[in-house]
């Protein structure tokens, strides 16, 4: 009887083997013969599902990208159905922040993809693809928080979107660099809606 | 005669190897040989400087904060004795952001070393020596601003200080990642300044 291989559990542990070597090494000391070590599988086994690293990138790019979407719907459920703009947009900006281990290695990943992509148009593309989509989510929250009158006055949904995007990207490099605390950070970005929504809703 | 050499220009030279090589493929990507084959040296002659790849990676650290630096000590003199504090912070916040190839080269080495700091006690500390006295320089700015009563009504300087840093790191990187256009990114820093000195003078 052939073995059975259980193809989706064997791409999720060279997945995880990449994520714990990129987040220690970077993604160029990550080569395909030390992934298959870490995840436990010869270089052949390895290369039946990507035959070259830049496959293998790919592969986990998305991944995590889908993991951290993944994290936030379900911070977002968990605030259920009486949550406001304010609440879901927190709960998104905390979710890309590097407060524990899983979103440190996820964020340490992203700039990994981030130096190999600025000279990799291919890999430009996935890079940055996810960003379109959620500074349109984050726009129509704040486009709901305006029509609430919550928002504070003269701010455009779809620039204060790509603020918050640049900011928690900011916030997150000097959390990484130990310039500043998780705390002191939260509370930057506490402030900074503090600000943008300081409407007053119609009465 | 003994051959005359004129070790700055060689500093100079090997740091300008180790940059052009570092922005293009990372910093793992640069051995001590490769910088001293873009050098136009000997690896011998290299390590007549630089014995490991760490000790290069501090110099040529240092060599760049240094020159964006003076960079941008060069911007706020041009702008002569009655430049105001949003001037000054302008200045600073553009030389910061990778609009032309030599700002952009600066900030890519800068990523790169992100990523060794990450892991390296001794990296992290110089990654992030520059940050506490440029934050000092941006509230003492933003301190002169509140004075004149140029400042928004309760914007603290040393938190607005910080907020600049980490709102202009996130507009750098997506510049690079083609996100948004200079422009756009350049657009939106004003427009946060715009908000940031909206108090009224006094009188």
């Amino acid at each position: 009887m052939p073995k059975q291989v259980d193809h989706e559990a064997r791409r999720q542990a060279i997945a995880e083997a990449l994520f714990r070597i990129a987040s220690t090494k970077g993604l160029e000391g990550a080569s395909l013969r030390d992934v298959a070590a870490g995840a436990d599988i010869s270089l052949g086994q390895l290369q039946h599902y990507f035959r070259t690293k830049d496959e293998m990138l790919l592969f986990a790019l998305q991944r995590i990208n889908g993991l951290a979407d993944q994290r936030i719907r379900e911070r977002i459920e968990a605030l259920g159905g009486t949550a406001t703009p304010r609440d879901i947009l927190r709960e998104c900006l905390r979710g890309m922040m590097p407060l524990d281990d899983k979103s440190r290695t996820g964020y340490l990943v992203g700039v990994a993809y981030f130096m190999r992509a600025v000279h990799d148009e291919a890999l430009r593309g996935l890079a940055q693809e996810g960003i379109p989509q959620l500074r349109a989510f984050f726009a129509d929250q704040l486009s709901r928080a305006r029509a609430d009158g919550e928002l504070a006055e003269g701010r455009d949904p779809e620039d204060e979107a790509m603020r918050l995007i640049c900011l928690v990207e900011g916030l997150s490099t000097y959390i990484v660099l130990d310039v500043h605390t998780k705390r002191q950070a939260l509370r930057m970005l506490d402030r900074h809606l503090d600000e943008l929504f300081s409407g007053r809703p119609p009465g």
